[in-house]
């Protein structure tokens, strides 16, 4: 009688997570490089392969009406493939976080304490419809000594497939086991619910996507999230804020690119400063297309810029629309931003030294700048070379976040028979 | 007509607490010092009151059939009063890390970065009839410039109340807000459930407590948890281990204080050194009122040993029993703890470089010893001069916490009008 192969559950593709993320702590930095190097070439050798199957993801995705700006975000090409596999050799030149040692001591009574890093184990991701996040995640998970558990939706499903196999033959190649990259889209959504309940076997889910996924494994995962989250941006024009920088820096946070979470959502300006920069910044905003919305002091000085209301101030933009309120002066504004910001990035545009510092410490956000644009915040701006999201919570990691958030600690000790008296 | 002022609602408490902790998180440590000393002041001052209230929860408690060992933790007497006040004048003299810089770099394009410790904010604190956690938790929050709310059971509901009072009164005597320090006991049950889903309101929440009171808290919460948990805590007897040493270390892991979390649970034990070893060994643990539990290899080289069943490898003792298991290697050792561990500390006796190095690399917990006694698991021992908890989780800290684990850190950044390209 022919027997059958028992069909793994979700708790099996953990299980076998947690073993080969346990080969892969104490792996080498050269095994782990030789992996993503060999993960770069199987991408490259398996470009026809993963363009045809994106191919009928996007098909799928036409006929179930996906907008075009998700199609666009699903979409592989040959050039696209080619720039993942270059990504993941980027990634073989950054540092190796494991093993390093944060801190230690000598005890009075002769005990060595060393606390060393260590990769967490296993991450989850759950993503969506963004086959790129598949392999960045999965080649930071791995430099960082990580199995990984990806959820990477419906929608990329069969681009995502092919993905994780080339991966797992790439780090098969090298000696290293196939389950440290593994998907789980074939349970569908009650396996994501699933993944966001298994403590213990999932060291960390981190989301990646629309508010509305991040905030659903916020509320429901019991595993540890870091919660990569939206961004109201605030820029504040402090009363020595010089023209010339104010117009720069608002232009270049607001336009560059709008439909990132670094970009400006809401304009700040003090009071004594708002008739000599609102007329000509705003001009310079009209003109690069932004729609402007303001309060009662700004809309007496710009005509016929629209009523900004309270959900102007909560909402993340994501496109050219900029609101803008003038304030008495910076504790106005940096009660505006204590009320409305989502914590992810500030910056104050002044030539006070004093004012400058009181905006620092006082304002509560991962990020916070003086006389710089809010583009700024970005794990490859900061020079970790790598990003695998910017955190707005405090716990963990806050703000960008490259390898050496993808690991935790542990404490090593080292005695001569020592006993507590 | 007279005028009735609203209750507040536990929104209200949350609001006040994280306005609160604005005014602290700039705080200078010489004014956060000077609260700590006015709070010692008021606890020896309110001796009286807080013994009365104290003696009031105790009779309750007995009415309510509380065990003898949650009486013991929840009465307090002139003595132990006195000895918290000693507690937070002890933190006086701690390291305060708000300000201090983590890491920080001048970009290739000018723009300076600094990643400095700032507080948490608000954290919360979920516990159960141990009044002396209220001023722990409330010291350390405030030197590490947090606000803090606290859930303390209903059976410590008067004694805290007191408390809570007595150290408002002693914050607000320097200047700082009272709603630093608050407690939730009076909206019961609800009030900690509101309380775990009051994400933004309340920045990381720590539950103390028996392992179902955490359960609860890490299954129900969307905020971060910081998971203090349960130990089963392993001690592995390689086959080059001496036997003093091993007896030294096994008795001091199991006997000096088995009711703690770093207390020992298993042993195991190389199958080349288990006959000369545990003969001697399983007679001092004996005498030491030890129950002895053990695999068959261990019942046929010491008579009159239980057997061990998986419960047993499973369970913390938080008493005087023992389970042994003999393996045939170091890497069956690792196994069994990869297995059965709570991942809080394993430590090995060997005298053997290679294998010790091999344990430490190899076991993923919290704290991984050679040669020591687990009981060396602790904030007091490791230097940190306090202990907020001993965390089992791998995000954000791990292993006993102090003052550092309760901040995170935010991103500074200084240009002269940087945008980017």
């Amino acid at each position: 009688m022919p027997t059958t192969a028992p069909v793994p559950t979700l708790v099996d593709v953990l299980t076998a997570a947690r073993t080969a993320s346990t080969a892969l702590a104490t792996a080498t930095t050269a095994v782990k490089d030789a992996a993503l190097r060999a993960i770069a070439h199987e991408l490259r050798a398996g470009t026809a392969d993963i363009v045809t199957a994106n191919h009928e993801d996007l098909v799928a995705g036409q006929d179930d009406g996906l907008s075009s700006g998700l199609l666009d975000r699903l979409r592989l090409d040959v050039d696209r493939v080619d720039a993942l596999a270059d990504a993941v050799e980027h990634v073989v030149g950054l540092t190796d976080p494991v093993g390093q040692h944060v801190r230690g001591s000598v005890l009075p009574n002769g005990l060595q304490l060393t606390q060393v890093r260590v990769p967490f184990g296993v991450v989850g991701a759950i993503y969506e419809a963004r086959p790129n996040v598949t392999v960045d995640i999965a080649s930071l998970a791995l430099k960082s000594g990580n199995a990984v558990v990806l959820r990477g939706g419906s929608a990329a499903q069969r681009t995502n497939a092919v993905l994780v196999r080339r991966i797992q033959d790439a780090v098969a190649s090298v000696g290293l086991p196939r389950a440290l990259v593994q998907t789980i889209d074939e349970f569908g959504r009650p396996g994501a619910t699933e993944l966001m309940r298994a403590r213990g076997l999932v060291d960390v889910l981190i989301p990646r996507g629309s508010a509305s996924l991040i905030q659903t494994v916020v509320a429901e995962s019991q595993v540890p999230v870091i919660e990569t989250g939206a961004g109201v941006v605030h820029v504040f024009l402090d009363e020595s804020a010089p023209l010339d920088r104010a117009v720069d820096i608002v232009l270049n946070s607001k336009v560059q690119r709008p439909s990132v979470c670094n970009a400006l959502e809401t304009l700040l300006v003090h009071e004594r400063a708002a008739e000599r920069l609102l007329p000509a910044l705003t001009a310079r905003l009209r003109a690069a297309g932004v729609t402007l919305r303001g309060d009662d002091a700004t809309r007496t000085i710009v005509p016929g810029v629209l009523r900004a209301t309270e959900a102007d101030w909560a909402t993340e933009s994501m496109d050219l629309d900029l609101s803008i309120r003038v304030v008495p002066d910076v504790d106005a504004a940096m009660a505006h931003i204590a009320r409305w910001s989502t914590h992810h990035t500030e910056s104050i545009v002044t030539n006070d030294v004093d004012t400058a510092e009181h905006f620092l410490a006082g304002v509560d956000s991962a990020v916070v700048m003086v006389n710089a644009s809010t583009r700024f915040t970005d794990g490859g701006e900061f020079g970790f070379g790598a990003e695998v999201g910017i955190s707005t919570q405090k716990l963990h990691a806050r703000g960008p976040m490259g390898l050496l958030e993808l690991t935790s600690t542990k404490w090593l000790v080292r005695g001569q028979g020592h006993i507590r008296g």
